[in-house]
């Protein structure tokens, strides 16, 4: 039986790279050792890490300007590193509030002392649209603004960016990122949990304006300091060597694919299928306003939510080999995580399933 | 050609850890997706975590009043994590500098505003040994005292430990923790980066007393916090799902061998031939004294730090399927890595090698 992995996070990778990791696990080209074992300032792996960040750079045509970073602690650890290193004495920090990850980012930013403005609050519709954003107004005396570009819990995503001006743009982007294009020159920071899209958990990429990295105060540790991993390349001291490995097979994948828009294309039409599978019934329904739903994270409900369907329709499907529907225990109902690495045979078999299960059970 | 690798870390793992890795990456036992691939919130990957903690609990004997937990970040976010948890206002933290990695851990603390106390300055002897460790004093007023069990760079071990009263004593015990049995109960806090002995890069084991982290200010941020980890059993975010697997395998090998007393023994062999080669001839010196060498990182010059020589000796051993022999850029000379995975096969050959070498040169 075939198995689909729909998890949230840690999530299917690439089947190509999967086997392409397996093959070289324990000889990597010939070295006679594997790369996990590799030294980190061995020129296997600065080949490794070299050649990950020249795929973001390609993929997302990035100058010299911004740097990318490699580093550990997930967007948790960021959403303290952040205003640690770019929050300003006296100026208030911009957050939009799209759900549970702006939530935790608000606190970490508090914790540390800062005032909050907040521009946009989604909370009165239980976060299920981002409405009005090219309306939102950014007070140009913000330090930085935060977002949040896809609610891996809620199942919403930007449709478009907001215009923050000068005002530095932050996006926590880990649930979306390398998904679809985006003009990285908009954003004065850019953090991404690997788990998703982009390899395995325990590796975190920043991609970000070099010069803001000078606003850090002395007080912060050198590890949490942006501008420690950029002027030690992401080698200050032993990264998430596999991890950054990992990286570098499924950015290699994204570029023989054709790069991001035509990843944008197979994920718009893995999405269409499955948001089309909810809207031609009543059995189901999407949680998320048209205009705003996922196309990572499609979520739903059975009859308005009853749960004991849902929690039949979840059984089932497992049994089926269709793994990790159930949604996040904040919030209950389904959802499908259909990342980039999902393939569009893993959609059909859902669809396929989803009809059989509405007959049997409507 | 057989190949070992003597890199300082990451470093070699055990070969039949790295071919259980190899043969389930892609299907882990019978789930149709690989354990990387796995949700961390998931029943497989919860009975990884469980059961990697139970082997360090099992293997040090460690009570219910240490928590085990499985950070990301590496010794060099330790440095900076211990003080912002485990300072007290108004108190010194005590310190015993054996080199590099205590002024690493000396430098963050001082920038987050604590005193020193040097209890230890090994400076003068351009740290060869570490002496009169039993009689060392701490003050009792001292918030904690931090010592690093095994100098990677410069080669030096304590043969034995501290006693600081009712001081917490902390150990970075990165280089050689799980290579030998050690009494946890005297220990406050040990932290270790697993890619020397017990896993690969990215994964950060701490074993602390968990009384200690209600220490922390409530100023500091919440993945920064021991008590968010101890909380949540190291699952507060997503950590480094394969780190904690691969250290899982390593520890699963340990448990195996016979434990630490087994692996020590090994370890003691191991060594002990390396050095007898090193000190059989004038060709070769040790740069450590008697007493104060390591177990884990054995480090030598030849002839009094003849660098033509010792770059051919580096050369002419990688083509011999020896690789990463050159010592650390910070101290030069040779360096040979023999953690708990390398084999005594590897030992040999390098004894062989530097036999013929010394001969050849001599």
């Amino acid at each position: 039986m075939a198995v689909y992995n729909f998890n949230a996070g840690p999530a299917v990778l690439p089947k190509s790279v999967m086997l392409k990791a397996q093959e070289e696990f324990v000889d990597y080209r010939g070295c006679g050792y594997g790369i996990i074992e590799e030294s980190h300032r061995a020129k296997p792996f600065e080949e490794v890490i070299q050649a990950a960040e020249a795929n973001f750079r390609s993929l997302l045509n990035i100058s010299d300007d911004y740097a990318v970073l490699f580093l550990q602690g997930g967007a948790s650890l960021q959403f303290a590193m952040v205003p640690m290193n770019l929050a300003i004495p006296g100026k208030k920090i911009g957050f939009c509030d799209t759900g549970e990850w702006s939530h935790k980012a608000i606190k970490e930013a508090k914790i540390l002392g800062n005032e909050i403005d907040m521009i946009y609050d989604g909370s009165a519709d239980k976060f299920s649209h981002i409405d009005g954003i090219a309306n939102w107004k950014f007070d140009k005396n913000l330090a930085y603004a935060h977002i949040c570009s896809n609610n891996t819990i809620y199942g919403s995503q930007y449709p478009i960016y907001p215009n923050t001006g000068d005002v530095p743009l932050i996006a926590d982007m880990s649930s979306d990122f390398m998904s679809r294009p985006f003009d990285i020159n908009k954003f004065g920071l850019v953090f991404a949990g690997a788990q998703k899209n982009i390899g395995p958990a325990g590796a975190t990429v920043v991609i970000m304006r070099k010069d803001l990295a000078a606003r850090c105060p002395s007080t912060v540790p050198t590890m949490l300091r942006y501008t420690t991993h950029i002027d030690q390349r992401s080698l200050f001291n032993t990264p998430s060597t596999f991890g950054i490995y990992m990286i570098r097979l499924v950015t290699d994948w994204l570029v023989g694919l054709g790069g991001l828009p035509a990843i944008q294309a197979m994920n718009e039409a893995k999405a269409a299928k499955l948001y089309a599978a909810i809207d031609a019934c009543d059995f189901y329904r999407g949680t998320v306003a048209k205009g705003s739903r996922s196309l990572m994270n499609v979520t739903f409900r059975i009859k308005e939510g009853d749960e004991d369907l849902e929690k039949k329709f979840v059984a089932e499907a497992k049994a089926a080999g269709l793994i990790g529907l159930k949604g996040h225990r904040a919030v209950g109902g389904l959802r499908a995580s259909i990342y980039n690495a999902m393939s569009a045979e893993g959609i059909d078999a859902l669809v396929e399933f989803m009809n059989a299960f509405a007959k049997a059970n409507g």
